[in-house]
């Protein structure tokens, strides 16, 4: 008895049209990732657990897919381990290897292997799926695309100012006029740390700050008393609730604040050169935007932090993110390299171009053109047409029999075919064809010999 | 303490360049898939156990990665089934997915899972990776790429022709001129089965037969012997060992070998009109072959059979193969669907190319253009120049610091790049940057207001 299929939770098929769709994204992030002189790696689907186990935290180890020994698993587990029936330590006993949970730590693990082989500063980027064991919601999936551009061995402030630029020619080519790049940096973040006094209240500091224009600055202080940070702390901090104007004043504000903090003025230091050099080179059509509240990966970053939001009105998450990390490559035993990357949402920037009617019409598009079929003498010749057309760089196909008239046409409407070719008796006689434009409906012959006046029209 | 990192036996880290090579491939591969009518699918890489298991045989069975249940995984192992401490009674407990082993069945699931929003005939292709617990060698990974195209819903001909002809295009836009594509039919094989009344020694006679160009006449008759086959059998199957000349004329003396075989003179009918028609269409480089003793997927193929072979001088098992099964998707419960595919083979593809050493000498190359870095207003200037580089696609950067001279002309020297730009303070100064072609060594001087001039030599 046949099974009726499905597919997992959290994973997905693709039609054409979404394969189309997502395909466009990921050429334009590519296109522009090579033209800043970024090269492609790949690495495997899975890595040895011991690789990724321990690096993503405890949630991270629970979310990771792991892989099942192949052959007679079981048999490899000691006897005293097998009657604990404990998952945890049966788990290193039948499986060693697990599915890639990001793109960073492989590729770090990538450096470290490859060191020898590689001229530092290496910029590299890598477009793959990760798996994540996570609960499926919506955008959110267990098998997902990253698209990750990332420099190590610079720790030139350059990098940043590029990547910032990155982002806006990316999201400028896709349409994405008005998109957000919010940049932050570690080292504020600590200033405001020691100028409040309480270094381990600062994210939830960060997070009752992000909330001031929607919740105002009365509330934001409630929340901040609430969660332990004291009201001297509060005050001595009250210059972010009003901060305003661009970045470059935004900065000239935080100078006051941080003056006493030498990590906090090294950190406005380089958002002061950063800010002045995106401004100098211009930007297309993101704007950048300091934001102090920003604070995503805290324990990971050490100096820029940025995270990119659609234009707004747009309900979406942040669709891109990214900073710089020290030492990332240290847990596989090469110190004291910098590295600086971003990241690009796939799939929420898909749903803002959905949202927005953004994806270009040609996508929707299968073929260029069908030719009807009329039977096997004049299948022969649409199928040297076809050729010709073909060698063209022109999508074109032959319905594959001689099927009633009104059946290939549904067929060129559900395909969404923009043109097709009749060569019938009358036709193949006069060693022509018919080209019928289906969103008109207008009807023209060309000659078959000069079938490149034809071709020339599309 | 850091750990020395590896990567799982069998699988395979991608550098830049051998990434360029392979998309090199894969891109022309897709470029003929679509300009021939096929559109892209992707199906996840995991699918539920069920939808795998059962349907490659025992041996793939085994060969199927198993990824284990997240979360407490042996808390739902009953205890019978525990203390039975057998791998195949617990596998189905703790997990429930798979890993794809190739891309065919998940493709018969997309066609029954989606058939409503399907208009048939349904030309998809897929390139992506599957995974095969196999023992790895020489050109056998664990994980690898497949490049499918197949077609359901037509039991046209015109498809048989039409990959044919893809195959042809490929391999020629490859450069890998003299490629052969072999041509076999499973109603010939059947046929040959009746006329030596031995359906179950097919496999055998055609293994033996295969051998007659290398170890003669007498003794592939001595093999046959030895496996079976009796003297009347193959007295009867004479003609197969005196074939010669091309398709057209070995198909002449079949008919009178298969003469009294109806399923035989049937395979004979659908060869003739293949090969008629490749024929009167032609092909750019390949050869076209009809190979009797063609017998993959015999099990699995119920028309045509094809199989590539590189040019000869390689040393290099099949470069590509297919062929026409009926009832693909009945095992998923949509019954009377007849399919027709082909597959490339990317790495051994790779290998060849590497070999005849076909590859491109610009896929090496990393970047188009790196600017010398001779401090913060000189290469404030180059990163001007680089933004308008780059809005004319080409790949360029500024080196991220000011080091040593040599240190960068090094770091350009080592990535290849075809182009040095200098802007140093008396170019500032004059407004103008030297560009150093690097294989000559040659200098030319351009303003930098007409930097057009420069894109244009490029």
């Amino acid at each position: 008895m046949a099974q009726k299929p499905s597919i997992p939770k959290g994973t997905r098929d693709f039609s054409p049209t979404e394969v189309a769709r997502r395909n466009y994204i990921i050429q334009i992030i590519k296109k522009h990732f090579e033209v800043y002189g970024f090269q492609p790696i790949e690495t495997p689907s899975f890595e040895n657990s011991e690789t990724l186990l321990g690096k993503y935290g405890d949630e991270g180890d629970r979310l990771i897919f792991k892989i099942l020994n192949s052959g007679d698993f079981i048999s490899k587990v000691d006897d005293v381990t097998y009657s604990s029936k404990k998952s945890n330590s049966l788990l290193p006993k039948i499986s060693e290897k697990a599915l890639r949970y990001d793109l960073t730590v492989p590729f770090a693990r990538y450096v470290v292997m490859h060191q020898n082989e590689i001229d530092f500063p290496f910029k590299r980027y890598q477009i793959q799926p990760v798996w994540r064991a996570d609960r499926p919601q919506k955008g959110r999936f267990r098998e997902f695309y990253q698209c990750d551009a990332d420099v190590v061995g610079s720790n030139s402030l350059l990098q940043e100012v590029e990547l910032i630029q990155l982002y806006d020619a990316v999201f400028t080519e896709l349409k994405l006029a008005g998109s957000t790049i919010k940049l932050n940096n570690r080292k504020i973040l600590s200033g405001i740390a020691e100028v409040i006094g309480a270094k381990h209240l600062l994210i939830d500091f960060t997070v009752a700050l992000d909330k001031l224009d929607k919740i105002g600055e009365e509330k934001v202080k409630e929340e901040m008393l609430d969660k332990g940070i004291s009201e001297i702390a509060i005050e001595k901090a009250s210059p972010l609730f009003a901060m305003n104007g661009d970045a470059a004043e935004q900065l000239a504000q935080l100078k006051s604040l941080l003056a006493d903090s030498e990590v906090g003025m090294a950190g406005i230091s380089e958002l002061d050169e950063i800010i002045r050099t995106v401004k100098e080179l211009g930007l297309k059509s993101a704007s950048l935007q300091l934001d102090v509240t920003l604070a995503r990966g805290l324990n990971y970053y050490t100096g820029a932090i940025f995270e990119v939001s659609a234009p707004e009105g747009v309900s979406m998450g942040s669709i891109g993110g990214g900073g710089r990390y020290d030492d990332l490559t240290g847990i596989f035993g090469l110190k004291d390299v910098s590295g600086i990357g971003i990241s690009f949402g796939l799939d929420r920037i898909y749903l803002v171009l959905e949202e927005l009617g953004l994806f270009p019409e040609r996508l929707d598009k299968s073929i260029d053109v069908l030719c009807i079929n009329f039977g096997e003498k004049e299948s022969l010749a649409s199928l040297k047409l076809v050729g010709k057309l073909r060698e063209n760089g022109i999508k074109a196909e032959v319905y594959p029999s001689a099927a009633k008239m009104q059946k290939q046409m549904k067929y060129a409407n559900n395909r969404k075919v923009p043109y097709v070719v009749l060569i019938g008796e009358r036709e193949l006689l006069n060693q022509e064809f018919v080209v019928k434009t289906m969103a008109t409906g207008e009807q023209e012959t060309y000659s078959l010999k000069n079938h490149g006046n034809f071709i020339d029209t599309l």
